[in-house]
């Protein structure tokens, strides 16, 4: 970076907001995909017009810009692959700017924690549907830019379903402002909806207006244990038909099971095919338990062994435990967890987690399974015993590709949660074809004919 | 249209589906708008690749093609205001390809009729939930193109939420794909996201998917006659921040009462300042009465002078009476009716509505004001008395650019059903800033360079 260039961000931002030491490009150079880029610099924007001022000075003389919320991703989107500058919103600009209990709106920015939104909304007796895993240190801005998903996508969908409007600013420096506070704007494209998922590539957030929902008053959680995994699937796709829509559908496979039980040892069925989390959320305890009644109905039908209702918070606590630890129990697996979010349709589930056992007998690996079966989500882990081993890594990439071509085949889709940014760039040729990438292309030149934000993520 | 350009389009499609004669051009020379233009023929595809092999004739030789639905458009959408060829798919594009009961998605094709696809998927206790007004005859294509709302957008959103996939065919004739059966998708940019509401401008449906509900067991139906429309509001905002989401909260101002009134005589209350009629739906009958006890409560405590629940079916008919036939009845109060579809923040309709009443005094017409009270959307009608008077008639679109004038400074949308078209054109300069103006111009190139597509719809 020019010294120039350094001082023309430290006059403009403060030297207190802009940095160039080499502490502040390592502790901004990863995600949580582990892997490390090293920026050229550091920025904290104070407010919308320092980022306008950032970008248009960037875009005349070609500087890349790197947007990043918690840098909690899974998928690099927030690395500086390429240099450049990282563009940081936790310093300043992680205020909630309203909470408007008429329209049941938030207006936040960017850099909000999701979670410290739940808490404030939560006051006044709402929430914000959209729970990804990482929702206590994920920033709102990176979950709209990611268009995270979360636990309740069955019954309440996912963050793209929760955005209203936003405020943007343009990698030429212009400011835009796209969406309503309202539920029906059909006036010119629907730009938020572009916006959305673009993982920082095609302009920078500075304001967002997120839908809010009444905090159900009565939630209930159970379980069910299946000899495998299609009739429990199976399960699913009646309690759905039906009209019961459970808040969370939660699957977990036999190994994922078994790898709880020998870290817990809680007594979980150690030959049960597959496991159902299922929660049920309403405001009349009455209909919640009529829902319940016709789960279990549902349930037994489809031959599940056991059905058990929750009768308190512990016990209820007890049942999400199993679902809430596989991901550190399968580590008895091996040492590398080759770890996806692929999707399917929901009905899918039993023929991808059949070619996933097909894979895992192929290359010797064994391949935990879990996730959201209502809406098809499943975390795969590829797990590789010797990390070390360059031979068993390379073989475990392969079953990756195949795991892919695979999800693809069955009208899936590579990533449901957690975005393509690098770690999936190289498999977009796998899902997308010619026309469709080059559509893509042609879509960030019209945001960013400079390309300097964000630029090459998603295999553009 | 050239002599060698008819020959080709005749070869691909047969004589039957390729029409150059007057007939033709007049039958698919209008919309609801009651504007003509007349085409310079009609094609009925028969497929995807006869639109891909169409688009790409069209897009080497400049020839302008307008996709058109079932011709229901508020805006104009369809018209081929420009000369070129209508690409209607009534004739042959117009079937239900698959319900997919385990996925809950139906894979439809644009020329399908939204109530045959309620009919076919309510055999299977199923709904689609986008509901506009011309469900009956409108397309799906157009509904998708112009993201058509409905009565029951607060709880259920508008089209843009049921729309999973897609598949459409670019300018140049390339074949995309967009979205999956899923609710979750990330991978790549949220193309239908940006398809969806772009008015035949970017590409041209081949192909939707779209989400299903199961339909709820029982709905009800209350009414309750406010003193006035303030009132009548506070008492939505507290329905649905209690967590109560009723289908439709829909509201008829006193213009609209005495006007029902006027002419049918069903002993409508002729002072009250506004009735509301809500319509809850549920699985369990208890629940949706405790949902009704609520709105009486928060109802009554606004000074609701009388809270009527439906016992039957036919009560329910009556109360939903008054709201069904407002649009006819208001036509006693002029000839020519200026009516819009705006939208604003719900929490910002009183003040709506003491605005117009501001713009009637003004230029002296009466503007009765019915619609959505859940999510703000509010048909207003400025009636113009004698539509011959030339004068009048200026008058009243100067009413109307003060009313949207209005609407923006209240932080809302010139149409929230309708879509832009030609009929709102001329004010997207109010709504839209240069900056995003540019942008929406830019994303048009990025998918039609030659701008082949609808052209010159929503002041592009």
């Amino acid at each position: 970076m020019k010294e120039e260039f350094k001082q023309y961000f430290i006059k403009i931002l403060g030297k207190e907001n802009a940095h160039f030491d080499q502490t502040h490009k390592i502790a901004y150079s990863y995600d949580a995909t582990k892997k490390h880029y090293l920026p050229d610099g550091v920025l904290f924007p104070r407010n919308e017009e320092d980022i306008s001022d950032i970008l248009k000075f960037c875009n005349d003389r070609g500087i890349i810009v790197v947007p990043r919320g918690a840098g909690t991703g899974m998928s690099g989107g927030s690395l500086a692959v390429n240099g450049g500058l990282i563009l940081a919103f936790e310093k300043h600009m992680n205020k909630i700017l309203e909470i408007d209990l008429d329209n049941l709106v938030a207006v936040v920015q960017p850099g909000v924690i999701n979670m410290h939104l739940q808490k404030e909304v939560a006051k006044y007796g709402l929430f914000y549907p959209p729970d990804p895993a990482s929702m206590e240190h994920s920033s709102l801005g990176g979950n709209v830019s990611e268009n995270a998903g979360g636990m309740r996508a069955t019954k309440y969908g996912i963050t793209k379903d929760y955005v209203l409007a936003l405020r943007a600013v343009l990698p030429n420096g212009e400011i835009i402002s796209a969406g309503k506070r309202t539920v029906k704007d059909v006036a010119g494209y629907n730009l938020a909806g572009i916006l959305i998922a673009s993982e920082g590539s095609l302009a920078v957030f500075s304001e967002l207006t997120l839908k809010l929902a009444a905090l159900p008053k009565f939630k209930k959680t159970a379980m069910g244990i299946f000899p495998n995994v299609k009739s429990a699937m199976n399960a699913v796709f009646k309690t759905l038909a039906s009209g019961v829509t459970p808040a969370s559908m939660e699957f977990l496979d036999n190994l994922s099971i078994c790898a709880v039980e020998t870290k817990f040892n809680i007594g979980l069925p150690i030959n049960a095919g597959a496991i159902l989390v299922v929660e049920v959320d309403g405001n009349i305890e009455a209909s919640i338990d009529e829902d319940l009644k016709m789960i279990k109905h549902y349930f037994l039908e489809e031959n599940a062994s056991e059905f058990k209702i929750a009768r308190d918070e512990k016990e209820a606590k007890d049942i999400w435990f199993a679902r809430k630890n596989c991901s550190q129990s399968i580590a008895m697996y091996g040492k590398l967890k080759l770890n996806e979010d692929i999707t399917v349709p929901r009905s899918k589930l039993p023929d991808l987690l059949e070619g996933i056992a097909e894979i895992s007998k192929k290359y010797g690996f064994k391949i935990p399974c879990f996730g959201h079966a209502g809406d098809g989500n499943v975390h795969t882990n590829i797990m590789v015993e010797d990390k070390n081993n360059q031979e068993q890594v390379k073989k475990g990439y392969l079953a990756v590709e195949e795991l892919f071509k695979l999800t693809i085949k069955l009208g899936g889709t590579l990533s449901g949660e957690h975005g393509i940014g690098i770690s999936k760039a190289s498999f977009m040729n796998l899902a997308f074809s010619d026309a469709e990438m080059n559509l893509m292309r042609n879509i960030k030149k019209a945001f960013d004919p400079n390309n300097i934000l964000n630029p090459f993520k998603m295999g553009l």
